[in-house]
């Protein structure tokens, strides 16, 4: 098939390589002249503007920052689209935002398709995992791509348009939460009771048997192999939009999720303190698993 | 080797079936006839006392609620120690409590291992996870029964006396936060904004691919399988000391563990108002890995 990928950044591009590993044709754009050369190195026809990409290909995966850029690629392809083409949305964007894309784009005979897409950096070597939402007669029609895309057995129909993505935002606040938790246990593993326990020797333990273990822990005992101190980095934690629209539905639907907020409250605390051990470990966390920056300490 | 194994309940019989299978000798004692019953149905020597145990073993593995009754056993026995024996208290004791113990029984030439034991029901099968504290020359001493317990590579060496109970002490600090944290999560999959979502379905994608992967999660997918409205039971948590003593410790040491906090508090909540959704599936979970009773509705 030929699928048209527009944002070749971390993920965009590992998108576009399993596509390519598998043979099928990638028409590619991004504004990065780095992305772009990327992305022809693996195989990915580039092409000068986002219009381009919709003309040449009658499946579009969009992989761009939530919010408006969505809504301008939308608009700088309407010119190119036929009816009958799809576009998915795989990035991180509001459910209610790609309920208001169907709807609008179902006008034009254009189907759209909102899916969640977890794995962050190590996706493309193992696969994502890929949450769909949108119509059902269009996910079976892409079932081929998202097999290439996913890891095995990782993709489902979740349900009507905007469920994909209001699946994978309760995804992220739970890794949010996820995060803070297994910090703030190694938190006190580190500066409590006893000085010298050694991080990297209980995570690695712990991975093995107990009822803790995750694919974060053995992402944090990648960590704790190269550094246990963190003496050079800040701890403070970026994010997205996910975790904050996560507490605010939970607020609005009048369902209790205090941990969430209480993960999302100390992220905002961390970039206004620098945080604290645990806070750089979920810093360092969203480094290893997302590519998400570290801030340096002078 | 021969092992006494004080304490035949459900961790208690699997170790004892793990160190038959590997064909050690294994006395053992319990005040339950129906444990005393399942212990002899495979294989191992069940006798009148817990000083009978300490009599014909040189080498004793304690699974006996934490407290009171570990002092209790280790009282019922002084009069068989011999000068270097060795005891091990595999059960969620206070670690305060095990370098105490230690001290006491080091004055008879008895040494006194800590070893927290994680995996639950599924342990017996797949192996424990163990960290021990205590001296590492007898640690080492007792690997080829470690190895026969544990899952490959799930024992470890922590520290010194009290390091194997404070690391499981802070392991199930996170299991507390970790469980909460996805059940909040599942909660607003099923009664948020989309009343139809599947989360069987949900659970089963996760595993594959997604950054929130885990054992846990696995173990909510099994139970999703069975059942996703549990209207039939109680959403009252229990629970067993490690959590509060995570938190005490953390306030001694000035170390802020605001999740698992929550999580306790939640615990709290759960048994004086019955809980909700979220801490339904915490019950269910608890039951799942570790065979902790959940209350029905009438």
């Amino acid at each position: 098939m030929t699928i048209g990928i527009v944002g070749l950044g971390r993920m965009g591009l590992s998108i576009a390589w399993r596509l390519r590993q598998a043979g099928h044709t990638v028409i590619g754009f991004d504004f990065s002249p780095e992305a772009c050369a990327q992305a022809q190195e693996i195989g990915v026809d580039v092409v000068d503007t986002v219009a381009t990409v919709a003309q040449k290909a009658r499946i579009l995966w969009l992989m761009v920052p939530q919010g408006q850029p969505v809504d301008d690629v939308l608009s700088s392809c309407k010119q190119n689209f036929q009816a009958g083409d799809i576009v998915i949305d795989g990035g991180n964007s509001y459910f209610r935002d790609s309920i208001r894309r169907h709807t609008e784009l179902a006008k034009l005979q254009i189907f759209f398709i909102d899916c969640g897409t977890s794995g962050g950096l190590h996706g493309r070597d193992l696969g994502y995992c890929l949450m769909v939402g949108g119509d059902e007669h269009v996910y079976k029609k892409l079932i081929p791509l998202f097999q290439v895309i996913s890891a095995p057995d990782g993709y489902a129909y979740m349900g009507p348009s905007g469920t994909g993505h209001y699946v994978k935002m309760v995804h992220n606040g739970i890794e949010y939460a996820l995060l803070e938790s297994y910090a703030e246990g190694f938190h006190m593993l580190k500066e409590g009771e006893f000085k010298n326990l050694d991080l990297e020797k209980i995570s690695h333990v712990w991975q093995n048997g107990s009822i803790v273990r995750s694919w974060l822990l053995n992402l944090a005992h990648e960590i704790f192999k190269q550094d246990q101190n963190f003496e050079k980095i800040s701890g403070s934690i970026g994010e997205n939009k996910t975790g904050q629209w996560t507490v605010d539905e939970a607020h609005q639907e009048h369902i209790p999720v205090p941990m969430i907020e209480k993960a999302l409250a100390i992220r905002a605390w961390s970039r206004e303190s620098g945080g604290n051990y645990a806070t750089k470990l979920v810093a360092l966390l969203r480094h290893q698993f997302g590519g998400h920056p570290v801030k340096k300490l002078n």
